[in-house]
């Protein structure tokens, strides 16, 4: 009934003195990919990162670390047991998967808690929930293998439910991706950026973008009952400032907004008529370092609906 | 990680001039029941109805009329399937099922979606969501057999994540069934009605009340992270006051509640402090008519959780 657009996340860094993990060859990540149900359809690269764009969301690879995103019915904690079993618990310095609370069952995906099990048998951690039960929330494994030296420094908009013009020209035949890109405005605000982007049949559309070792990755589902479009990015706060957010925010109207950053303060955006919102952290031991908050308007959308 | 205390509802009405269902076997609710993958614990009657008490919540048999409620991991739709294809779709009045959207994937229950597509492989009808995608809502199938010919006059209030003195001993090893019903003061406001109530190990309480043609039945679901209980009647608004459903949420304090009214307008309760309600309503061409809110406190839950 609802494409489930919100992807899910893993995360890796390695320990220093490693091989680069971008000396594996494209043939691995072509199978890491496999294994949580996705494709590679195209990949950039600079000095500092590979990046691909795949069939359900991105991956990124840095030397000494992985981001890897799938949304749908994809089962990424597979690509991080994967990643574990071969690069060898005794390497990893840090992980984490992040998933949603989904809108709707899925027979053919596991539960969180199953995925818990499954990641735990590999790699040491504790799993947690943020946001409220019965509203958005998300749930992360933190892997405890030792002290995080790193901040991760990754900031998350994910924007639930858009409306307005733009939203529309989403799901609209005549969209293309330049046209995407100006209304944007990715080349005027992420300047010197190489980017990477895709036009999904009969729509969707995904884009990495990387700069030295920088990423930006976006990807909007459209699809009327469930439009999603999340933007994340390492990129600093002199970059990705409130006001950049508050930007997006106010172009694609979304009903509901989660953000959430890792080892940064959130972006505080002002936002008439809120109608509630709550917002939590997560300080773990080993030094991960998590900010959640959740937003919601006005209800544009229908309390009914008929199937 | 958390008990899914939500029941999932079928009705069912046949058509007058059809044989009682009253008159059908104790075997044949038993293996009603077993296609939900529940059991008969109890049962009582009156001249107008069997109540039968649920391994997970309860079954309710009148001549021309059931009602049956399952919670946890049950796929009541199977009851439902199974009780058309025996009566004959052909002597089918008008027919409901009911779901909540779940807290969590369970690998082994159906999508509602799925849920659909069997029910309506016996039976004609369409799927309807009430309440907001993001926030508490309910899924409902409302058969398309001809024009109801009588009001349901059925109301719920599902009440989550209770909390206080009274939420606590329930999860307590102290707990009688007699005190439950004191305290919850059920004879002194359902009198003249005929009890049968059930306590589970380790916790967990349900009560069938009947008195002539009118039910009441209780379920209490106190685990600590998903806390929940619920109430449904059909009895009258000058017995079921909104007074009276008022002292239920002021005793159980549950931080959020749904209130849910088929045939019959929604009762008012204020409360202080609400921080966000919604609410709507699905009037049907074949005269269904259903009332949803849904109502939310101050947060007491904590927005972080170690799982």
């Amino acid at each position: 009934m609802v494409f489930e657009g919100s992807e899910k996340i893993i995360e890796l860094g390695i320990k220093s003195g490693s091989p680069s993990l971008r000396e594996l060859s494209y043939d691995f990540w072509q199978r890491v990919v496999a294994s949580a149900g996705a494709d590679i359809i195209s990949h950039i690269s600079n000095e500092d990162c590979d990046a691909y764009l795949l069939s359900e969301s991105s991956l990124f690879v840095w030397p000494n670390r992985i981001r890897m995103l799938t949304c749908g019915a994809t089962q990424l904690s597979n690509a991080l047991v994967m990643l574990v079993e071969i690069l060898g618990v005794d390497k990893i310095e840090y992980s984490t998967y992040q998933r949603k609370n989904e809108y709707q069952l899925q027979s053919e995906i596991r539960s969180f808690e199953q995925d818990l099990v499954q990641i735990k048998s590999v790699i040491p951690g504790k799993g947690y929930r943020i946001g409220h039960l019965d509203s958005h929330h998300h749930y992360l494994f933190m892997a405890e293998t030792g002290q995080l030296l790193r901040p991760l420094k990754i900031t998350e908009l994910l924007m639930y439910h858009l409306t307005g013009e733009l939203a529309q020209y989403f799901r609209s035949a005549m969209q293309t991706k330049s046209e995407i890109r100006r209304v944007l405005g990715l080349e005027a605000h992420f300047i010197g950026f190489k980017f990477d982007d895709h036009l999904f049949e009969p729509c969707g559309y995904s884009l990495n973008g990387i700069k030295g070792d920088k990423y930006l990755t976006i990807h909007i589902t459209p699809q009327e009952k469930s439009s999603y479009c999340s933007i994340e990015t390492n990129l600093d706060h002199e970059v990705l400032t409130s006001a950049l957010l508050h930007q997006f925010v106010l172009q694609l109207k979304p009903e509901r907004y989660d953000l959430i950053a890792f080892g940064c303060p959130l972006l505080e955006m002002e936002w008439v008529n809120e109608l509630n919102t709550h917002s939590c952290s997560i300080n773990t031991e080993n030094g991960y370092d998590v900010h959640f908050k959740h937003i919601h308007q006005q209800h544009d959308l229908p309390f009914t609906e008929v199937l």
